[in-house]
């Protein structure tokens, strides 16, 4: 089974949109920081203030990712990237279960 | 801020109702687990394996714990304990976020 060894948890939750999107903050020895979070069916739009890397380990969602004019379809597992400082779209079908990485630059 | 330290973090989460109650399971040094949780507005009911200790760090709630013929009520932050082996219902009208401890006797 996939996990974080050695690792920080903050036990506070992140909560938007009402709860329909909640994650929590995972730091890692090196400083690094990842989300882990769960987003229920919705649409949502989100910033970004680093460049993120969005894995979806379970869910049915689509993305429009900045610039783009189609959007992308994950049904399952999935990876997307959103560069720092741009903002993107979510159509959340099912309860979709991700891992967000943060990328300082 | 509260945080859990030189923990393992399982990455995939535990999904509940269709997403509506979700959390995640946090393995400390000494092998003791928790779960950090968001249940959204909703009724329901859980069993337990073990002991639990439920902390409740945001939320509005009510709670049934076993054998009891009034509800506990939560606003803000509060904690109860269910015996290993007993069921307990919650009556959960804002987006909660919670600890679970699980206690091996």
């Amino acid at each position: 089974m996939s996990q974080f060894e050695q690792v920080t948890v903050l036990t506070k939750a992140n909560i938007y949109f009402e709860g329909k999107v909640t994650s929590r903050t995972v730091v890692f020895a090196d400083g690094t920081k990842k989300t882990l979070g769960i987003m229920l069916p919705g649409e949502y739009e989100f910033g970004t203030d680093t460049k993120e890397i969005m894995e979806i380990q379970a869910g049915e969602l689509k993305v429009l990712l900045p610039g783009a004019s189609e959007w992308l379809e994950i049904n399952g597992t999935g990876e997307f990237t959103v560069p720092k400082g741009e903002k993107f779209k979510l159509d959340v079908r099912s309860a979709t279960d991700y891992i967000c990485s943060y990328i300082q630059e």
